[in-house]
């Protein structure tokens, strides 16, 4: 398997990283995208976990679209919102069209390497107010992708399903310190917050980890 | 009808543009995209055609993505070939995932401005090499934006049946001097090379629309 991965220095994607390098053993080449976000520290986290897996790493700078999505507390003058993912303020934090904007670029990148897969660590808790990171958008794209490229890229998003509690299960597996080797707070200050959606998710994710056994067969996870 | 729109500059987005302001009476708002093509100068040509019809219009510069896709004729360093876009050879002019890759671009825009719909002006011509201009790529693509945004923006695409003499017979009726307002050739010179393939397929188009008298109704183009 050869994949692009598109890492953002968080949780679910380092997860992935570790998951497709370790368990599948595929070859990779990771992208991560600076769109302005405030949380830009998630970048260092990528590029040094990525350098010590031995995946090559891009940093994209995506400044010059960043006014035509301007509109997100994570890009935007708007505060970011204390609160639960599934809060109604949490909308703020909806990046237009995100997803499908780094998606494309990294099937570009996938199709110019003749690369099998893009993969993208989109999981069950963002579907709440996240529209492209449910399950019948990352499917489209998956079909638009194939029929969009002669080597028929596809999407590879084997989180789709998980809660973030068992991604944080598969990566107590795999060994990672999220500690000191993943990002998440949107705020991007010196420590996380522990206020903002992403840090609360964080914080129940590896306590609910802790809890876990083992994950439902049908899930499809091979470690 | 709101609408951004995709524009290179060349016959047929001209021809689109054209058409949503004078035939729709749309309100819209245009985006042009450096991809490090040689053929910069078509954003010149972009450029003034949107300020002529009103237009607000900016062009995002996408070289910080260039070296991603550089496998192409149009961005890297493999020679333009000359021929018919039926040709082997004119398969080096396709640059990976580039419509996607804008669409996305324009769809977290309008997704952004409260808009309907992106417009691009993929036609039938294109269909035997770009797969990502094809009717199965868009409609799939249009599901994908559909499910990923919260505005539910659309693709409108009216010219993917239609051949590029017909597009440069609507651009006859609504008044479009070809040779002035739009840039085509690949090679971007002084003027046109004429045995590029979209040099080739513009001449051929501007000699057909001469033919035709008016166009088939079930393509659903209304002047």
């Amino acid at each position: 398997m050869k994949s692009v991965i598109i890492i953002s220095g968080g949780m679910d994607s380092t997860t992935l990283l570790y998951y497709l390098v370790k368990s599948l053993k595929a070859e990779v080449k990771a992208l991560s995208f600076n769109y302005g976000q405030r949380h830009k520290k998630e970048l260092e986290y990528a590029k040094k976990v990525c350098n010590k897996l031995g995946v090559p790493h891009k940093i994209i700078n995506l400044s010059n679209i960043q006014e035509l999505i301007s509109n997100s507390a994570l890009t935007g003058d708007i505060e970011v919102p204390n609160g639960h993912y599934e809060d109604k303020t949490m909308k703020l934090t909806v990046v237009p069209n995100r997803n499908m904007i780094m998606l494309s670029i990294a099937i570009g990148y996938a199709e110019n390497l003749k690369y099998d897969c893009v993969a993208i660590a989109n999981h069950a808790g963002d579907h709440a107010i996240y529209p492209d990171c449910r399950e019948e958008f990352i499917s489209s794209l998956n079909t638009s992708s194939i029929l969009g490229t002669y080597n028929k890229i596809k999407i590879f998003a084997p989180f789709t399903q998980l809660t973030k509690g068992q991604i944080a299960f598969i990566g107590s597996k795999l060994g990672i310190d999220y500690d000191k080797e993943t990002w998440s707070c949107y705020r991007g200050g010196a420590t996380h917050c522990g206020k903002c959606g992403t840090c609360i998710e964080r914080l129940e994710a590896l306590e609910t980890a802790k809890t876990i056994k083992e994950l439902p067969k049908n899930l499809g996870i091979v470690l």
